[in-house]
């Protein structure tokens, strides 16, 4: 299934994207009893979702035109995990383009984790304003993303696939100056706007073998990344128990995996986002994400 | 006013710490329509805060031992900010540790901000577990932390006092070796239990001029850390100004503004935290945090 949060005259729910027709079904609607919010109803688990799916066939479709589509999470009830460098090529290009004052060598013997605030998510269609960054220095970074559903803490690899709710796509847009000149990544990864997300959640069983999944960028219709998610320095179960080993996941934590090639400051000079640019990252099952840049 | 939160057979609730007499004030009895957790207590804004202090006297007092006292917002909307590196002699204590993997210079030219997880939050009194720290390189960070009331982007310096609700104390317990080997900090600042908070929120009227405020950290008795928050490298003003030039701050966010010296790696060999260890964090007028390390 692939889910999102919308919003019309009725309030803000969730609903089934039906991609071929471009409808919602309305699973307030469909199904009454089930949490109006994705929070929710991914903590709700197995059982809410097999509902969703039984109420699905019968549920009252809307145009997905008539309808403000929301990020699938809009208000996650914590900063957005990321992973930084892990991808071998752009490990390698991040480390240099002199931006990366985290580590003196370029391909990580750890996962390097970092976040985004809540405060940055914006939907498909929306703008990343990129006015923002006083530096001058936006990039893009697309990402293929977790979204957790079982919680626990000490999940060993073999069991990690089972924690996974299903995935989205996440634009993990940087002001480089910032994620430079302070040090840690957080401040330079959180301005308002910068954390594009969706279009939709695809369920893990619609997603299959995600290691298959594809990468692609493109910026103003020039392709910019593409990469197989298979090249993942540190794969979605090396992630998944390094992180919970650690610290508890919680049901609907988001975990961007990495950014791939391509990203501006690997060109020479670097290509910085611009208002005006349009960026789309696109990652099948789950579609594309296109934000205009003002 | 000392605002805490609580739980007893009646639930949750925020209420009002007397200290002179042990006893708590139950808001949610004194003042039926205010909200009963903080972080909707402090969204509400100044008039919830003056119908909490019109209502205190008349209020229904519960003695502090018969409840059991939570962290004053247990479960805070994103993570929790904190600034690392923000005095200048532990600057240099953890510059000169080799735990410091994120830049080249000891004291910063910009704030370092890093977050913590809120699944890492717990109350004055429980248990830090070390044992979760299988690096086995838990130490200690007292830290006046600051709790966001109105929020906005873009906050100058001139007005940032206006948008504090108060202040409380962060143990900024952190994982050594995974805040090295990981690269950025969240991580290793991120187990569970690593972020004992409390034991209240004081607003800042009662709190009057946060800067000649003193911090002092005991384990087992021994003063450790004794530090004037004017020492800040970055102070409060400008930790405002800077984040909010980038993000926009929230009602209820929580900024813990940095450790002093003192630390468990500032002595050679590092002093960690073991089990049976207390660790006791004072700053009056908000008291002290002291917990129990397992």
């Amino acid at each position: 299934m692939q889910l999102v949060t919308f919003k019309d005259s009725a309030g803000e729910r969730i609903g089934a994207l039906l991609r071929a027709s471009n409808e919602i079904v309305d699973l307030a609607a469909a199904a009454p009893g089930l949490p109006r919010d994705m929070q929710g109803f991914i903590a709700a688990g197995p059982a809410a979702l097999a509902t969703a799916q039984a109420a699905l066939a019968a549920g009252r479709r809307i145009p997905l035109a008539s309808v403000k589509l929301l990020a699938p999470m809009p208000r996650p009830a914590k900063n957005v995990f990321c992973v930084g460098k892990n991808y071998h090529e752009h490990a390698r290009e991040f480390h240099g383009s002199g931006f990366d004052a985290s580590a003196k060598e370029a391909i990580p013997e750890l996962p390097i984790i970092f976040t985004k605030a809540p405060t940055s998510i914006i939907a498909q269609g929306e703008t990343i304003l990129a006015s923002l960054d006083y530096t001058g220095s936006t990039d893009y970074e697309g990402e293929l993303t977790v979204v957790i559903g079982k919680g626990g803490r000490g999940i060993a690899k073999a069991d990690a696939y089972q924690h996974v709710f299903g995935y989205t796509i996440i634009n993990d847009v940087t002001a480089r100056t910032l994620q430079h000149s302070h040090r840690q990544w957080f401040l330079g990864k959180s301005l308002d706007t910068f954390c594009p997300m969706g279009p939709a959640i695809v369920t893990a069983d619609e997603v299959g073998d995600v290691t298959k999944l594809r990468l692609v960028t493109r910026v103003n219709g020039e392709t910019r990344q593409d990469a197989l998610v298979s090249d993942l320095i540190f794969d979605i179960p090396t992630l998944i128990e390094t992180m919970s080993k650690a610290m508890t996941l919680q049901p609907g934590d988001l975990i961007a995996t990495g950014t791939c090639a391509g990203v501006g400051i690997g060109f020479k000079p670097p290509k910085y986002l611009k208002p005006g640019d349009r960026v789309a990252v696109t990652i099948e099952p789950m579609g594309t994400l296109e934000n205009l840049v003002g």
